[in-house]
């Protein structure tokens, strides 16, 4: 038989209680954690959100309350009446906040009674993921989910707290909203009133945000739900959170500062400092230096070390001559073997022309004056590791060397994003001999955070990657794609090359990355319609097309749009990396699976027909 | 021929410029509000978001610039760089904040044109409202919008801290979830991946938050956007937002205090004081003292007269002996015409036998003792309007007479009801002559909100309405329904009562109401599995059925659910009373029409058919 709240009120939580708290009588409610019967003792450890205390339940000071804790089993709901007093010294828990106290309970109440969990929230060997989707508020019971949500309220409320301060108001946006497919499929929800129409679920709010631009709001921001309904790879989900702002009149370096505000204030927020401004590099250099366009500056970056070799040498070597020779050097990763060698080889991607040569202790014999320089220029250390990547000469290749307005060439781009890739694969895999990202584990998992600020200076390096390119080639469909959305604004003085040179118009479009996660992008937005509708063509959109898909937009645009710009960064990745997680569904409280299922509530689920027949719509099953 | 923003900045927001800033050089960026042209000499009044300020265009001191203020037309974009001088003391504006200085501009670049708008964000006189929602970015230009959305703003960024200083977690819930239809209609979502089977959108997060209060979090809120596929009503929205918080362990009590904190903390935000802890209330004595469960304290309420009258007198009248006499009293009304009377009279609603007697003045001939008894007890003034309301003793009706454990009665119900309908209807068309709701406005109007604390208590008057019953009879199904939602857990006491008397269960659900409106319910939750079963059944729903739709929370109760509870508020209805709007769609940025569509962006609309087929679904329209 359960017992009764009543009018019982908590004092104290669970794991607030120090030894300066000997003395004082206590209600503490919790969850029985663990429960250890020594007969007429009875130890009780009760958790709460905050930390867990222990409850002591003596036979000969009460019999009733060392009955109730009798009955009592892990996971069960109680309330514990008591007096707190110190643990003897022997009995000290040092690893427990409250280790030097302990309740001599006086009353137990049993509130629920719990069945046998199919996994313990007080054990770290937890079930399959499947079982603790499934039996989700068991699973968030933990205490690291616990501080993972802790960390992402903390963060959201951080940023908007910051927003606000620089002006920026929220304003909510529409879910049920018109479609207009691109990039992503949209979520339908049909309409019951309008027969045979359907509402979309928001991509993002791209266009509305910019509407509110041309409202006049002037500074914009939200922590909005966005929707997607893609194939999902392991760590995406249908719906995510980003931080989405604009604001009018901006310089690119205006969204910058506001940006770096704002993580500034959700690193605060969790007790790391992170210095401002972030450094910026061209998409271009980031390209020349990282290989990528999400750098991770915990790392050496690349180096073109085609000076060091002679014309004949590239020729023994079978390196085209026109091309860079790029160093990718890992730190402290000491000699390989030849099998270590072999491993990696896979990692290396030559399908684009690129050429793995080999390590500089293997070309040491026969180009030693090469070596030599390269060591040099790279700084590279004698248990560094470092790789060349060059040209194939003997590649046979349909892509162009030649460059334009001098950017790179998609040859030399192949070379570089190679070198690129290959050094993160690396990178990830001799994690524990460089010892780079073990830096940011432990600024994540220090204990200081909780008492003031840990310098993330070395641990999180954020970089903001500039003048991406305008358009992308699309490869399966030969058509230019906008590389980031139709409404990023090029360069004006790359407009006059839209049509005769696409591949040259820089756009104003800006990614931050931070640690090699892209954890945002933005863009100045195109505010002329003149400008929008040459866009949408230079995309191989009709004015048809484009009217029947973004008429509304077209339209506010003649009524005096003003310039304007912003960014959007995903809440999910950045509570990530702050919480020190390992997946986006550590981080979601009802995240669904890689299938898109919720498996705690078991969505999707077919319908009634009558529901059915009011939203006029049938299911298509195939027979 | 359009000019470029360049690296042009802002130095300054139009409606920031008072006399101390004459001399200054500035850069002011807006919207051209009107332009008024004296040859020689243009001004343009500059909008922002802040306010305007007058812009000066001399042409003996730039020509060009002044040929650009001549191309300028309203709504244009533009950038006035120029000197700030004090306005000679015949031209200050004392009605503009900036009204005592203006801008001689050196330069005005013409940063965007505007077609001439369908309506003009400048003046009062607005089109109808569809072309309000169709050209949305210039209505919302208008300063009373923007006012509205800094409200907003402002009001949901107070709640969150205030929330935060309490310990709750903001904790997202999914929006595609499962479809467990009651009381409104879901709106759903095709699922593409698992084909026939549907994600809807959520009525509101209740289980969700529940099931967090099952997961440890404690103290949960969220500021949430819900969705109801309901006919709409005019003032009703498809999709809203709510405030929505639970937390564990609570008496009743605990959650008033935490809602009147944050209450208070949100009427602060835009300069109100809202003084706490609210006044209380039974379902009971609300429904005794204003016939209504949602009363509107700004007026009197009403008294039970019976005891005045003879029992002969109640014969004479033909009112029900065993029934109360019921006085409304509307003050300083003044003397009603026949007229008037007969126009009073459609607005009583006499269907569940309740009958409008007459006013005092009209009774005071035949029954001077009882109208000099009811003045007395009511405190009327002579010009007062005071009528009485009773029970028709020729009424036939089905209801019953009977009281359950010292409840009111249906037939109580039904006069106390049809008198406090009554009340409100004669309180809305008085409201001039009464003047308590004008003391409303005039605080939401109030210019001393920017400066300070303006006093709400006069203006502002919530209340709690606490024991609600547990279930309502549906007129049409004869079935019991929940008051609330089947979540509400009964009075203990109450319990054994559930099947044999369920009219006389009280639930522990509470209403917060304010100047007659409701602003949220709540209600303390079933914390043990065998209630929420039993409570099910009680409605009628089979042990099969709840599983089906519940089975996910009805197994979640059985690991250690503690007791919990919250409420909900809602978040557009408390700010539209802040911001002294007058319809949800004046503080809702993209509102949809009472046909659900959103006539900016043309929502909903077909698709296309190869979307349809992705999502195995086909329209059935009618032929």
């Amino acid at each position: 038989m359960l017992d009764l709240l009543g009018t019982l009120e908590r004092t104290h939580t669970c794991g607030e209680l120090r030894a300066a708290d000997a003395g004082k009588e206590v209600v503490l409610l919790g969850w029985v954690n663990r429960r250890r019967d020594h007969g007429n003792l009875i130890f009780l450890d009760l958790r709460d959100r905050t930390g867990i205390a222990q409850v002591v339940l003596d036979k000969d000071l009460g019999a009733e309350a060392h009955l109730k804790a009798e009955q009592a089993r892990p996971e069960y709901v109680i309330a514990a009446i008591g007096k707190v007093r110190l643990r003897g010294k022997d009995v000290i828990n040092p690893k427990m906040p409250t280790g030097e106290v302990e309740i001599v309970a006086s009353e137990i109440r049993l509130l629920n009674d719990s069945k046998v969990p199919p996994f313990s929230p007080a054990e770290d060997a937890i079930g399959n993921e499947e079982v603790r989707l499934k039996y989700r508020y068991l699973d968030l019971r933990r205490p690291e989910m616990q501080h993972n949500f802790a960390v992402r309220h903390k963060v959201a409320l951080a940023v908007r707290q910051y927003l606000s301060s620089q002006g920026f108001y929220e304003i909510e946006t529409p879910f049920m909203t018109r479609s207009t497919p691109e990039g992503a499929r949209d979520y339908l929800v049909p309409s019951r009133v309008h027969a045979g129409e359907f509402y979309a679920l928001p991509q993002s709010p791209q266009l509305f945000k910019q509407i509110l631009m041309i409202s006049g709001f002037d500074r914009y921001f939200q922590i909005a739900r966005c929707f997607r309904d893609e194939d999902l790879r392991a760590d995406r989900q249908p719906e995510f959170t980003q931080i989405d702002l604009e604001m009018t009149f901006p310089q690119q370096q205006t969204v910058f500062r506001v940006v770096e505000g704002f993580l500034a204030a959700a690193f605060a927020a969790v007790g790391i400092k992170l210095p401002t401004p972030f450094p910026q590099i061209t998409y271009d250099e980031a390209m020349r230096q990282f290989g990528i366009d999400k750098p991770d500056l915990r790392l050496p970056g690349l180096t073109d070390v085609k000076f060091a070799f002679a014309a004949n040498d590239l020729e023994t070597l079978a390196i085209s001559p026109g091309l860079p020779i790029v160093a990718v050097r890992i730190p402290k990763v000491g000699e390989l073997s030849r099998k270590e060698r072999d491993d990696n080889r896979p990692l290396f991607d030559s399908r684009k022309g690129a050429k793995l040569i080999d390590d500089l202790k293997r070309l040491e014999k026969s180009f030693p004056d090469a070596v030599n320089k390269i060591r040099e220029v790279t700084g590279a250390q004698s248990d560094d590791l470092v790789v060349l990547v060059a040209g194939d000469a003997t590649a046979q290749l349909r892509m162009s060397d030649t460059k334009s307005a001098g950017r790179l060439s998609e040859r030399e781009i192949a070379v570089y994003s190679a070198a690129g890739n290959f050094r993160v694969e690396l990178a990830r895999k001799y994690a524990v001999r460089h010892g780079a990202f073990a830096v940011t584990e432990q600024v994540v998992g220090s204990p200081e955070r909780d008492a003031g600020q840990v310098d993330g200076s070395a641990a999180f390096r954020p970089i903001w990657v500039t003048d991406f390119p305008m358009f992308e080639l699309d490869e399966e469909t030969g058509r230019w794609m906008p590389s980031h959305h139709p409404f990023t604004s090029p360069h004006e003085e790359d407009m006059d090359r839209l049509v005769s040179d696409p591949a040259s118009v820089r756009a104003r479009y800006y990614d931050l990355a931070m640690n090699g996660l892209e954890l945002g992008s933005g863009s100045i937005r195109i505010h002329q319609k003149a400008v929008q509708q040459e866009i949408f063509r230079a995309l191989g959109m009709s004015d048809e097309e484009a009217k029947s898909r973004f008429g509304f937009f077209l339209e506010a645009l003649e009524y005096g749009t003003p310039p304007h710009g912003g960014i959007a960064l995903g809440l999910d990745r950045l509570v990530m990396i702050l919480a020190g997680a390992s997946s986006l569904r550590e981080v979601i409280a009802f995240p669904k699976t890689a299938k898109a299922i919720d498996l705690m509530v078991d969505a999707p689920t077919p319908v009634s027909d009558m529901q059915l027949r009011e939203l006029h719509i049938r299911t298509a099953l195939k027979s």
